[in-house]
């Protein structure tokens, strides 16, 4: 696989053609950003880390039948995926009340819900990825009600596995951020990243935040969380 | 009916107890409030316009099959209902990008959109009403996922028949807001008001408001939109 032209340079990833038409390579980068974007900086070792779990963990999910985006990995830092079109929502998937949702609905943070939550936001930073709902998203065309439904079914599969086997490596799933694309042929796939960047993950025995928040809210020992994350899920 | 103890005073209705265990009866106050109650002020003859009008939909749409908590109108202000515990959320229909959704998505007011949008907020002075979605809505325990069916398709049902009804009177039904309650059987019905304190109007010649947004945006001219409406579902 040849990684030839940088189309699109993201915030926390750069996208580069390839010599197949179908796939790109995905690079991602240690940059660090919050608050969309007014908070900038860098994770040393976060580009290899969100790399390495999100294939991992795409590979764990291809496995039991959630299609996605993961092709190859071709480097500590690089992944070779299918080209998709973006969904451009935001699919949050919330176990227990943090962040936002804290703030939304006046709940203490570590509240934990009753049933899973999942919320949309629209992805667009001008206008600082409003919340949405699937109203909005068939009024506005950003996806078909049947896409949605895909969508919303793949995203509580994705919490089931993710949340049995966290529990396995001492980790409680607090909430994450899921982004899906459409195949050419219309097929609706798992795309973007699974990491600390896109999850909260909080150590099930000492509450230790072990995810982007430690950047956020400057906490402390953000490298040392994401390799922990890595060194639990790796088993070494 | 006699009308005996006031047991709560809103923003802009009364409620007293009656002679009868399951019957309250509401007064509408000429008082306005704007912004979460940041703006105050008063609106000469709007409780009679809104209890009138109220009633007047209440009945029709008690006629197309859609049951309310209307029993009887007392006087030109004051109205009997039944007692029913509050679904505490602010349903909105919206037929035309306008106020909130507009400046959430970026639409320019008067766009229309697509497909009919709900929205649902939590009722919540203190956290400003926050909208959520159904899953919040389950999780939360604020309404079963099978009332918040029900509660979407009588919302549907008086947009479809309110949109047409005022069509014929030059009347575009740009959104608004429902509030259901349950009956002590569970019963859902339509509860609260249909007023131009809870619509967007805009005539449909002219684009003039005839809603509560001229006391919101200091539009002059308020006690005579909120007559122009009166007259022209009177038809006097």
């Amino acid at each position: 696989m040849e990684k030839r032209d940088m189309i699109y340079e993201g915030k926390a990833k750069k996208v580069y053609t390839t010599d197949r038409e179908d796939l790109v390579v995905v690079s991602y980068k240690d940059d660090a950003t919050a608050f969309n974007g007014l908070k900038k900086g860098t994770i040393l070792g976060k580009g290899a880390v969100n790399n390495r779990m999100t294939n991992l963990l795409m590979k764990k999910l291809m496995a039991k039948g959630i299609p996605t985006h993961f092709v190859e990995e071709l480097s500590e830092t690089d992944t070779v995926v299918k080209k998709v079109a973006i969904v451009p929502l935001e699919v949050i998937v919330r176990n227990i009340a943090a962040g936002s949702l804290s703030k939304r609905l006046g709940l203490p943070e570590g509240t934990p819900m009753k049933e899973t939550v999942i919320e949309y936001c629209y992805k667009d930073d001008a206008l600082g990825d409003p919340m949405v709902n699937e109203y909005h998203i068939a009024a506005m065309g950003w996806a078909t009600r049947e896409e949605v439904v895909t969508i919303a079914r793949y995203a509580l599969q994705v919490n089931d596995f993710l949340r049995a086997y966290l529990k396995d490596l001492h980790v409680d799933l607090v909430d994450f951020k899921l982004e899906f694309g459409r195949l050419p042929d219309g097929t609706i796939v798992l795309a973007d990243e699974i990491s600390p960047d896109t999850c909260r993950f909080w150590d099930s025995r000492t509450g230790e935040k072990l995810d982007k928040d430690r950047f956020r809210r400057d906490l402390g020992g953000v490298e040392d969380a994401y390799r922990e994350m890595m060194r639990r899920l790796l088993g070494a």
